[in-house]
């Protein structure tokens, strides 16, 4: 493969604050070297069927403040199977786009991958979910945004929580990983969290209950990532309630707020970093690698150590959880 | 029953943002007026038990911005027996407070009528409540909030929404008025509202989306008052849904987020002028009445009267709703 | 004038969040009600230059919550003369654009006045403009959300002020007006307030500071509208320092950020309200007037009572400002 | 010195938002390990004069959230002198604290290191500014947070520099440092960016805002650090506006909002940890040391060091910002 020339950019998966932070980048270090730079609509879909445009610096002018993704994303059935995947490489081939910076998660390149071993494609991935839950980055895009999403909203809760003396399950996103879930706990000060990394035992947190907050507290969080093993939210509210009648306990489920708003300041900075990085490291003759960041670093990671090892949870954060909620 | 000394505060019902601002105008404006402020806690419950403390100027410093409320809030089953508002009557005997400003909506006002009625008390009332379903008023003290809160989640909840091409059905506050709904659906440019106050019509609903929605959008939002008849916003989207598989239905309950947050400029305003009106009521011998504001005016409306009508809906709004979301 | 087909909108002047909520509403309005919709860019200016093009539904989708204007908005000396006003007649007349819609404050409906005595055009205003100036409406498009803006800044000031027990003089917009400064100094608590419709006496506000800050507040914030006569908060706060070098005395201008941000639920409602009632007013053969709300009622206001007259303060609010920062 | 009984701790020199979540970490992590925990008002002025009272659990109830400091932070000239530092010495002694946390930046720790070398005490210092400019440590306290509250403004004043075509200076903190003015700069998609550790060359300005700006844009952003050695926002801007009377030039300071507001998620989870870590160090028998996070690492640093090194810009987000504002 020679020189490359042509990138085009897509979304994929969920969408996450800070997606368009990333086109915006992508589009503007490509045209910076020289490329031509390309988006994508609709993720794969829009690759197989051709729904793709030109851009120049100024059609992402004013998109790095913007929540969701002004390429859309959908799921594709047809990119799941080689006769799709071999459509979108004619589709490439047809336009002659070189190159793909594809953003999105664990899906996203699990199919890119797969792109990259049947195809002669160059394909960067950009780490881009609010779950936070992939492997050779310390932060996926629109992470810090989904936590903050959440924080306001528990400090929404705990004004109500306090007036009533009631305690509260609040279910968040994060359907295999409890990164959100224990980041928001300890930022909201919450009495306790629960994550699928960790079964969770309805006793101790009874206990606690019983010995911790009971005596000494008005209100009470409890944070439950939508992934624990006990059931969600309502289940184990129903638990404790009938448990302890004397609690007043009341549930929320957070849902789909925490996929939308414009990005923090902090998704802005990484989108922006690793949207300059993907497309220098096409340009440095990379494929079939994720751009992530490790301790300030940019590192390349082979999409199959991203897709294949899970990331742990933070325990220190877990252990602070127990100290601060005396 | 000779010059007022010593006024007591409380609130009660649902708490809603603004009710600290509006305790903090109260004790202001009673020491303002040379009388002592006292704030009671924890509603009618803390009025019978005495759990009253004498409140001065500092004590209420810097609350003007917080959610919930440093009273709490409430309820009293005893309150509602005539030897309950005895007892309450005595314990304001014995500590003297002459009067009481009580903050909340209908219930708070019914049951401060029953008290005016049996007792020799002087009561002024403040209508405190998100659901802004008080006759006799233009605004309740937490509307604006409330909608605002809406209006941000509905935003972000937008975003994802037109990035997936979806239809969402979202749940918002009022379980027998439509104010929150109809004037968020105004604001956030949503497709359609359903209230209580209007028999919901589901077919005239599918007969929008059908022709309105479905050939000229490719993402929707629909605002259900959580005392929509038909059911609530879970209901209603599995009808549309199962008729309509083509279209991506997701449902958001926007929950107790709704009741919580610093009070937006408005309530802030409103919340001071009625506290500042309901000290004034009170010297000027008012009782069993509400401050309300109609018109920019400062009105006195009899409990009766605030309680026993409703306030109908804004219809141009709902017209508005319709050109629209064209 | 036969029926009217083409309906014009414009912004014009210094811009005011929300002013695409109006857009948007006139737009959809408009086509609602079978006309064409056309947006003219940068004001007069590119009505005079033929900076116009034909806006449908979708034009106007995903901008309620957006701050500034698409249309933007630019100041035009040309228009200020016949000749000018000529040139932008002739230019309707060329495109076949019946009548306008003009989004702004006092200088747009100063011109689209003369317009109208000068050539036959159909022009209504929308009053659009963050300092609530204009007389015939209780509220304009932009003020509340400027109010906002600034209550959240002075709450951000007033944790700092807290911290170092310092005394803040913030300034805020209002060259003639004082309508931002008193609604933000009620909803932030402010200690005082100066207006430009009420001559400042330094002296009052040295006594007050001297009798009710210095004993018994450790921190204070004077809000200072930019028009006031003393001469702004720099040389306000430079007076009150040097007479008392006890206080430790800092200043905040907040300058463009008032302009900005997403617009309040209550700026999108009246804004889509008023959008919504220009395009009727145009079709009931309304000219040369401006529609606004007041006591919840559309009225139509003459441009030349808009502009003539000025709104007064609200008095009340003075008394409360005072009686609230004992 | 025997086994830490009693810890005391304390807010010193500007205020930053996260310092209530630090407070909050240290009293419970002090009382988790079966320490008494003291509160020190008015920073090292409250030490000397024993300005101390004991704090319990619930004393830092629902503080997590807030801005500011409730411990109120001051500068002590008598700190600095030896006299001053042997009376606060004394005064520890006689209520038997043994320890402290020290939360600020530069000028806190060079107390804390003189107050170890003259006297037996036990101190561990917890990063706590916005300017970030504190070397080993990542992050310091309140930086995410400006930075955050930096970004809201300059969307808000991109709204308005938009809707007029205009191009603003934006004066943000950061006497010696540039961390805020750069990561704002890359979050709002700025123009250019102005810092004190790189000299400003502004004929380079004139030639991007010719080359680059001029041609392309219609409105734009230029973040400049009140350190910056050219002169600050107003001072720049008029030289630009000399040379270029084409351009509409405006300028905003944004002043004191930069050290309120509540923290964000990310200040509030770095605070909670270095709190903990921070009673973790003192009963290691740490002393004259700062707690930092460097790479996800808890980080011993002594005092020393922390202030006499400067950390180093991230010279990558330089570079991005200039491949972005094409």
């Amino acid at each position: 493969m020679g020189k490359i020339k042509k990138i085009g950019v897509l979304t994929s998966g969920g969408d996450a604050p800070g997606m368009n932070a990333a086109i915006r980048a992508v589009v503007r270090a490509a045209i910076f070297n020289g490329c031509e730079a390309y988006g994508i609509y609709d993720g794969y879909e829009g690759l197989i069927e051709g729904n793709i445009v030109r851009m120049h610096s100024h059609d992402v002018s004013n998109i790095i403040q913007r929540g969701g993704t002004i390429l859309k994303t959908a799921r594709s059935e047809e990119f799941r199977t080689p006769e799709g995947r071999t459509k979108a490489y004619e589709k490439m081939q047809e336009l002659g786009i070189d190159a793909l910076v594809v953003i999105g998660g664990d899906g996203t390149f699990s199919g890119a991958r797969l792109f990259c071993q049947e195809h002669n494609v160059h394909i960067v991935g950009i780490p881009g979910t609010i779950d936070n839950d992939l492997y050779g980055t310390d932060y996926t895009i629109g992470y810090d945004t989904a936590v903050n999403t959440v924080v306001d909203a528990v400090d929404k809760i705990r004004d109500t929580a306090s007036a009533h003396n009631r305690l509260f399950f609040i279910e968040v996103m994060g359907r295999d990983a409890g990164f959100i879930a224990l980041r928001s706990a300890v930022a909201t000060g919450a009495e306790a969290v629960l994550v699928p990394e960790i079964e969770t035992d309805l006793n101790d947190l009874d206990r606690y209950l019983e010995h911790d907050y009971k005596p000494h507290k008005s209100s009470g969080i409890v944070i439950v990532a939508e992934g624990d093993k006990s059931g969600g939210a309502y289940t184990i509210a129903d638990q404790i309630a009938k448990k302890h009648p004397e609690y007043d306990v009341r549930v929320t489920v957070l849902g789909h707020i925490q996929r939308g708003g414009s990005p923090s300041a902090f998704d802005r900075v990484t989108a922006s970093t690793l949207g300059v990085a993907a497309v220098d490291a096409l340009l440095d003759d990379q494929t079939s690698i994720m751009v992530g960041i490790m301790n300030k670093d940019i590192v390349h990671v082979p999409f199959n150590k991203a897709i294949k090892n899970s990331k742990p949870l933070n325990h220190n954060l877990l252990d602070i959880t127990e100290v601060l909620s005396i």
